[in-house]
């Protein structure tokens, strides 16, 4: 179970979910910093995130729970969850197995509609560098 | 004007907005790597986005056309869009000047929920080492 916070912390009272139920989640690689997937929760999907620890979202094409990777093994061990401040977006920094995407690839925004040049990102070089190290050993 | 992408790259077209006309957002700091908001694009807001270059949005509470900064000086140079998978959702990557968040926060998802002890983000440290240099040069 993930730890609560005490003071200056959120709790699942201050979560907004819409008239559907739901809330929208971000899900980022914890430690690269990649944006991996947007999917929903509701308030079950939340509670048993923070319980197991696991990344839970709720389906809304098949109206059901949905534990990230229990059927492809890409599963999401969630590090910290975050309410935004109007409390109605979520973030879950997660340690992803294997892709987020059920394509295949990492993350599910694989796909430019329009870009300028990219950023050099030092950091997230070194974050896979880092990674492949470790895979490697 | 932001680049069209060739092969491979998403359309307008692509884009699948909700019974409501819209679609959610997730803003990204190009550089470092941080989620900075999570907020909603009709087409006009996507269209003008990649038209201007600045993060522009749609705001449910206001029901109106809304650029990121226009009153707090606080804009979004949005390097890249990208669409996620099933076409629901957005990725704005963006250099953002000053806060993002209307509290003065860098981030809206500043209020934790939920968290075991943070993974160290070697590559997230080395940005904002490097942020901090050019800020005082």
């Amino acid at each position: 179970m993930l730890k609560e916070f005490g003071d200056g912390g959120a709790t699942l009272e201050d979560v907004r979910f819409d008239e559907r139920g739901l809330v929208p989640v971000v899900t980022q690689d914890a430690r690269s910093g990649e944006v991996l997937m947007l999917a929903w929760a509701n308030l079950e999907a939340l509670s048993r995130t923070l319980e197991s620890g696991l990344g839970t979202y709720f389906s809304r094409s098949r109206n059901a729970l949905w534990v990230k990777g229990q059927t492809s093994g890409h599963t999401q061990k969630v590090r910290s969850v975050a309410l935004d401040c109007d409390g109605d977006a979520l973030l879950y920094r997660v340690e992803q197995q294997g892709a987020a995407c059920h394509t295949g690839e990492r993350s599910c925004f694989h796909n430019p509609l329009r870009a300028e040049e990219e950023l050099p990102r030092l950091g997230l070089t070194l974050e896979r560098v880092h990674d492949t190290i470790l895979e490697r050993l």
